[in-house]
């Protein structure tokens, strides 16, 4: 981060400045362009820093034109949405980086800075499902094959670990989260807790706390995090709201 | 969170004021207690409120002490440190209060929130090794039984997700990290990257990229988070420094 260009890749964390860090907010400040997906670079209070919004896409295209900014000399926040380093444009920049092989970027210092996660954020709001042993896990078929999403599903699901699924539905993905929840529900009974958390901490917030056994897959959408507890996940019903948690101790230690 | 009487699990982040977010700051402001493993509150800076400071172990009965601190009035940040839905005190005070058979908590109101995790800090300070899809594994017996460890080290091999192991070490459990690293070279190659990070982002960090046939488990303590990547996980040597990446795409998709 010292010197005369660098690229950072930060996290916006998944909604307003409240879960925005210091650091991060540092480093937006010190920058002078901006990478990033529109929206993401819209939750940015707007400054004398050049905006370089692109769609949701094209990862790689976009980790490049930052890489370019830099080796002209810029200061480039490449911003992501919660975390940069889960499922976001971290891997994205290092993977250009591991491209160049004519070594055009080989001056640029690149650094990636932590955020709060989608996964994170969907999961306090209703008290602490992931705090045990847990698995994140893209339902995205872009990148890898479906048969490999499936069977990473059902050996999570052996494994008694809770799973945070990203990118559970789209319009062109609209069948996949129902088959995922076939198959832990070929491993976990009907009881245990699901999650369907969308737009969490932001205004058009709307959380469901159901079961294996009721879950329906098109309460998903793009902006939904899925969250499927272990048959040990318990649910609290309480006059302030529904608590769901996931015990430290494993049933029978 | 509003009301007169709350208890809010907040996290610091795992080192200084640059990872604490805003919404913690707040809550930390507001708080008349502070709950929590003294260290962490030593991360938080001295102000009006009244500190319980505990040592790292009896989770329930600090859940206990901060819940029956909220009940007589008082308004009560618990403490912990990274995130507190990961490993730390979210399970513990809801767990707390899932056993309050009598109702005396019932008036409180429980709220967690969101901050950055240890695996979160220490894949950044490399890149992002935690780019794909993922699982965080506490190797720590004390409230499950080894096999289990054991066993879901195996099957998160066998799915090809990147490891972030939290406790992988301590003066008690001097064996146990070796003999997970061996569980996983019994499916990966010797190749595949670990890194051990120590401290991430405090004045004593120590960060050491390794390989599974060459780690040496006595490299982790108390402090140290141990990332075991996939077979796809890529090191790049820079002359800045070496970043760890794993990639979005699925080798061979």
């Amino acid at each position: 981060m010292s010197g005369d260009c660098w690229v950072a890749v930060v996290g916006t964390g998944p909604a307003g400045p409240e879960w925005l860090t210091p650091e991060t907010a540092d480093i937006l400040e010190r920058a002078t362009d901006l990478v990033g997906y529109g929206p993401y670079l819209d939750r940015v209070a707007a400054g004398h820093q050049r905006r370089h919004a692109s769609d949701n896409r094209q990862e790689l295209d976009r980790a490049g034109h930052a890489l370019d900014l830099a080796a002209e000399g810029s200061r480039v926040a490449v911003v992501s949405g919660g975390d940069p380093g889960v499922f976001a444009m971290g891997a994205a920049v290092l993977e250009a980086l591991d491209r160049d092989t004519e070594g055009r970027w080989r001056n640029v210092a690149v650094t990636v800075h932590p955020g709060v996660s989608a996964m994170q954020a969907a999961a306090a709001r209703l008290g602490a499902p992931l705090g045990a042993d847990f698995c994140a896990l893209s339902l995205s078929d872009n990148l890898k094959p479906w048969a490999v999403v499936e069977r990473r599903v059902r050996l999570a699901a052996e494994a008694d670990l809770v799973m945070a699924l990203y990118n559970p539905a789209s319009r062109a993905r609209p069948w996949q989260l129902g088959r995922v929840l076939a198959v832990i529900a070929e491993v976990h009974p009907p009881e245990t807790p699901v999650i369907f958390a969308t737009a969490a901490g932001r205004e058009q917030e709307h959380l469901t706390v159901t079961t294996l056994g009721e879950a329906d897959p098109a309460r998903a959408d793009m902006r939904t995090l899925v969250i499927v507890g272990m048959p040990g996940t318990r649910v609290l019903e309480r006059e302030q709201g529904t608590l769901v948690y996931t015990p430290r101790y494993y049933e029978g230690a």
